[in-house]
């Protein structure tokens, strides 16, 4: 990059170094602060297997929200891998993603405590959902703002970003459907957000074009 | 970059990478570990739903705590994006403005916990608003100390650096009448630092001038 | 490397840069998180010597959780040493790792409170072996996954991967036959779990090939 | 730098990226925790302004372990500033730094509570101080063998090094006699630990030549 094109993108950009450190920052605290929430009653001596056994409804919503919290950055990281540069209005939209996924221990915390209680069990879902329906909404917000911007790389193409705008279409739907869900079965819809998570984070169609896959290039760190 | 000039910059001064790393995860953990203040009481089995609504306070401080957080994380971006390089004074400041943002969540607590009790209400209000003055002052020297010691930037224009730094001038006024009303009207105090902080994150002036905005050029990340 | 490659590993590989800083703060935090759980009961004023050093589980549980997190940051730097691209697949084993490795403040936990009751020590112990073991496996798959999809260096030769490769066998086997003992002398097999992660982190063949070091060359950040 | 350069450095010695990120991560979580010791008891709300400057123990010992843990990551900074490279010795020699840096927050908690009484306010104390001695001794460790390894920048004058290098020693010192003032008063060593550490983090020499101040060169990030 010329001396030139640097000062260009400094004057009208942002650099994106900033807001990726940042993300990621909050990302791994919010996926490893999770883990604080686990931990088995005072006085389990006796018999600590059944006491660890019993913490499964903790396992549960740590692996829920885990896998969440990882498939939103998953899509985080697309999304900057495909970026330019960033507009005050996109930092400050990935500020917003960034409140409600910091806020998920919170959620969490509630599922894993009520899922034997019955009428708790359907509010603890529904937070629970609310709040994964808001995260990937913000996520795919981010998506369309940085493409309407055009802040995206001018060498990819539209199929290419059709394909990606799309994966974002079912989960929401997804969501929605497990928040209904939850209001009968609460931990169906629990089953369900992790059916979600796990859907977006196992890369099915990679898997199935195997046999014709694309070997990256060398590219030198830094 | 050439060799020598590497050279030079290393020799004069210091480079600002750790810096960032550094404040980006005080940061980052900051803003996250707010989250972990929110709870409800024990025994809250029998309505969840309202022992969670009953949690505004809590939702309240979180969201205030977060946005100042995040409009000061901004503020640095935009420092930093300016420097060329920093100096021992310069990082020393920095690690100030960090013990003042790392300190905020026992404030945050302290609201969150006492915003129902009249006296109590008060101080912690006192307490938030002073600790958020001091955060935003010190940002304040950080920017005024960069451009005093010529550390910005030689081809930002001095009508882009008074601009920025007059930004900082209304903050402080509205924290310290915030202070005030807050001996009166706690809550009010509470509202007016969120609405500070939501003023500083907004780019309203990039709202206004929307039609003219300049694209961003590409930028290779690394 | 020329704008022509950068293209090609772009589009067809990722950057390894934030699966790297995204590793590094989920290690960073789990690690940390550790301290949390060291505490002297309340009402201790009166012998804290004493009470400081009745704490000696939390300290030889941190010791090892410590020890094993960094023995697998080391191997991780390692692997993303020799790394060239990132393929979707090696980001979400990457993830499977983290996961992993997050939950390991949980089983440390479980051993620092029971490593004195008979019974439950040898659960505490067992479930934290099976977390480490599946720590080390991931690792070790990281690792091989990378080699068979010839995402590593060229000019690595053959004889440096499999040696590298190798070390991951007698960490799994170290880690099945520590299992075993735990199962009848639980304290046993925590402080093997400690040897196992010493082994990994002391260079002990650099130790005995002292003499014909090569000197790294200087190598310019950024 | 030339690719030739790059391959030479990079498989002789490490880059010390990931060394840096990681460090920063860790001394970023380890300085942020501190605060999660500091609460007003419950039931404090009839005399909250009481309670809130009761906790000056806990200020104190907040303030003390952020500067020593910002001290020290003041002087990693600049050791990883005239590094060149790492040595596998060196990365795990920085791991036994992070462990102890890491540790820091349980004796800070044991200072905060018990410095009302007398016999436990020595035993935290001593420990608090025995804790910092560590880990300046390990930094120091750490510059002399990166200085011994030649893994410092060639152009570094040796005076530079040596002038680095002595600073090490009056905190040593000093970390050596205020434990012993301790052991008959130990508030008086607590807050000769925070004379220590703001020691090494005003830059007095800076103040007193700051006629005389070179001006760093501007420096792209990046």
């Amino acid at each position: 990059m010329s001396s030139g094109d640097s000062e260009a993108a400094r004057r009208s950009g942002l650099r994106t170094t900033r807001m990726e450190a940042f993300s990621d920052g909050v990302f791994a605290i919010a996926i490893t602060l999770l883990v604080l929430e686990i931990g088995v009653p005072d006085g389990s001596e006796d018999d600590l297997l059944g006491a660890v056994a019993d913490q499964w409804p903790s396992y549960l919503a740590y692996l829920v929200s885990f896998a969440t919290i990882g498939a939103i950055w998953l899509k985080h990281t697309v999304i900057t891998e495909y970026l330019t540069g960033a507009t005050s209005a996109l930092v400050r939209l990935n500020l917003l993603l960034l409140l409600v996924v910091s806020f998920l221990p919170f959620p969490t915390r509630l599922v894993a405590e009520h899922i034997h209680a019955d009428e708790a069990e359907r509010v603890a879902a529904t937070v629970y959902g609310v709040n994964l329906l808001l995260a990937s909404a913000l996520v795919g917000l981010l998506w369309r703002y940085a493409a309407r911007e055009r802040l995206l790389r001018p060498d990819a193409t539209d199929r290419e970003l059709t394909a990606l705008g799309l994966q974002l279409v079912p989960s929401l739907g997804g969501y929605l459907v497990m928040i209904l869900v939850g209001l009968v079965v609460p931990l169906l819809a629990v089953l369900g957000y992790l059916a979600i998570a796990v859907y977006i984070i196992v890369p099915f169609h990679a898997l199935r074009r195997r046999g014709s896959g694309v070997r990256p290039e060398p590219e030198p760190q830094g």
